[in-house]
């Protein structure tokens, strides 16, 4: 196809795309009215698997289960049932002959924070100055949008493609990836794989994985009032928490890969929920922390591990209470595998290429500085995974949580052309005029 | 009465007290097995009314309630119902003409904290080589036992006194005392107090009083995985900890009391619960800590208060966030009332002499680093109050509480000669030979 043609199905579907504008803004809307925090995905996702069928799409919804599921290796949760939170899988069935492509997004959010720094209601959904705002807007609702408008486009023009188009709406990638794993397990897999993450429109070739780890830290209870005579758990996390500093300095002083040449820290260690003591007029006896520790593309996770344990056992060697007391280290709840996709892939080019079609200037390539679900389909499902969306994510788990509707409009554009090119043309619709 | 009248009545005090001791041994322990953390003394105290009414005294159990307790300046509880913690006074009444005493002690007890460092079960009330386990046994049952053992002694040796004793088996010392003013509104007062809180048999004349503070510090939350876009409240309150060490500092600084020379921190400022962040990777924007800040005997609460506030709002200079994102202060929960009795106040005089008479040597006479409900006994019931008992403050609120048993009877010994002199004796009991 020459360019010239290629620019004319670019326009046809960004003026289909301006059609559907008013009703797309007003179903994102009503998709972050839902909130759907973990164990409470059962109406978006209902929502979603009947749009589908509406589509035409051949539709699976089910709640996963079984040991195949728990027991595996890569299963992290922090639940055991998930029945308010089906999985959606629809498949759009090409005719057959051409490349098929996964368009994996997760409809699980972050909780809301502390309510009091939202200037609306965490779920309002509310439009203001070309904004929507919400919880979930930008990571990841805004990007579902563009997965889905995309196919809509393409079927309203009267496009039939030749591969398959599989559209994922998981469950429980904000703890690990269960739903993206179980869709694994029950069989999907593509030639390559889309994640429409709030990328700020970046295209992420690779992705940091992440695990979640629990310390306790330990002291000896006394009376508040000889506060000298005990040891607090308080105070030791403090030391515990400079400790941290210092590994992730020289983590990422390690790290020269130039696609994380922008990110002041590649792969971060985040301290997230911290809870210790019981009374307040005594020594705080035990303290417990939560984090998050980033894994960088090429690093094998238990490498990571091995080092956080080592720092740990380290701060024995400056304060001897941790001779006697060490922290205890678990690694619990979630984990992120991390993913990378060769520079030179097809579906990398085709996008760089379609970027700059829409755009009209070249796309920024990065390494994304948090985990998704691109990391287990590369790995587990053998389906090269691409994270791609908009949002900017400075305010995904931010109060005032917010997607640019703008940029949900060009990432659906970027991707319906995309797909035309990935899998194929069968049959095009007949031109309006 | 000669010096060796006397000395004969420390002898048959001392052998009645012999023959009680395996009786009242079984007893503590039969005390410390009652776990009566707060909100659970009713056991205890119905017990101790029973008790009480036996030996003769004229009992009075009810539930503090009502508005003048409620709404009165110096009430401070985290409760509004006390249904199942009613207070206990008895009264041994004098025949008249002597001075009247009161003996106050509580029965709640601080939670176990983390059982696991305990060796037996926290309220196990197991004896072993001459020390009493279990939470309370320190703080403070065996204090409560030495007063009523001293009551109990003088009546089995037919001692009838002068002026009334007043034992008052209080609840709610743990969060400021709201069981003592109950006991002081209800119209319970006396010529002086002993309040055998555990000393180590130390005389403590002046007692540090504390309040209970609640800091909120804020953060702004973000997404683990780009965690320098958000403001940690975890590593904040670092900062915030740092503050007050440094407030302590200053503050412990300007105390030059002798009575205080031997503690290495006379009025600490301890934080013992931490509290923040709601998911490990998300960048905590909230963290709660509670802790207590003593206040010393001759200083004003508001005072102490205004300087807490002042080191907090000092945090602005060094760190801009908090300029913009003030730390929020509350006093709340507990708060005891500093007290002072003068050096040669008359029970002082004779607790110093009943002590030389027992021990052997001059008792130590110090501050308390604590406060207990002697500082509302002095101040709002005009009942000079004075902190001695047996009990190793260093095991108060820590794991594997214990009291040495032989304190116990060495103090019971000390309250009842104090009694014979203090309330003067009417009838003496006939000479067993």
């Amino acid at each position: 196809m020459t360019v010239e043609q290629w620019e004319r199905w670019r326009e046809k579907i960004h003026r289909q795309l301006a059609e559907e504008r008013d009703a797309a803004i007003a179903l994102l809307a009503d998709w972050v009215r839902e909130p759907s925090v973990q164990g409470a995905e059962r109406s978006i996702q209902e929502q979603i698997a009947e749009r589908l069928a509406a589509m035409g799409l051949e539709v699976d919804l089910w709640i996963m289960e079984g040991d195949e599921l728990l027991n595996h290796p890569y299963f992290v949760s922090p639940r055991t049932t998930f029945a308010e939170s089906p999985n959606v899988v629809g498949v759009w069935k090409g005719t057959g002959g051409g490349r098929s492509l996964i368009l994996n997004g997760h409809v699980d959010v972050v909780p809301a924070g502390d309510e009091q720094q939202w200037t609306d209601a965490p779920f309002s959904g509310r439009v203001l100055d070309g904004k929507l705002y919400g919880r979930g807007a930008t990571d990841m609702k805004g990007g579902n949008l563009a997965s889905l408008l995309a196919i809509q486009t393409l079927q309203a023009l009267g496009v039939r493609l030749k591969g398959d188009v599989i559209y994922e709406s998981v469950v429980e990638e904000e703890s690990g990836g269960a739903g993206t794993l179980a869709t694994i397990l029950r069989g999907y897999r593509a030639d390559a794989a889309l994640v429409p993450e709030p990328t700020n429109m970046k295209i992420f070739p690779k992705q940091q994985g992440s695990m979640w780890f629990r310390l306790w830290v330990k002291g000896r209870s006394a009376h508040g009032g000889t506060r000298y005579e005990g040891v607090s758990a308080i105070e030791k996390s403090m030391r515990v928490l400079d400790a941290i500093r210092r590994l992730e300095q020289e983590r990422n002083d390690r790290i020269d890969d130039p696609l994380y040449a922008k990110l002041p820290i590649p792969i971060p260690i985040n301290v997230g929920v911290i809870e210790g003591g019981k009374w307040p007029s005594s020594v705080a006896d035990l303290v417990k922390m939560e984090g998050r520790m980033g894994v960088a593309p090429g690093e094998e996770m238990e490498q990571a591990k091995a080092e956080m344990e080592q720092a740990l056992s380290k701060l024995a060697e400056e304060d001897e209470w941790f001779r006697d007391h060490p922290v205890e280290l678990e690694w619990f709840g979630a984990r992120w595998v991390p993913g990378a996709v060769e520079m030179d892939h097809p579906l990398m080019e085709l996008l760089a290429e379609t970027y700059r079609q829409v755009m009209g200037e070249p796309p920024v390539i990065e390494a994304s500085p948090w985990g998704t679900d691109g990391g287990l389909l590369t790995k587990l499902a053998d389906t090269p995974a691409i994270v791609f969306g908009p949002g900017v994510t400075q305010v995904a788990h931010y109060p005032n949580e917010y997607i640019e509707l703008e940029a949900v409009f060009q990432c659906a554009e970027i991707i319906a052309l995309t797909m035309l090119k990935w899998c194929g043309i069968a049959e095009e619709g007949a031109d309006e005029q």
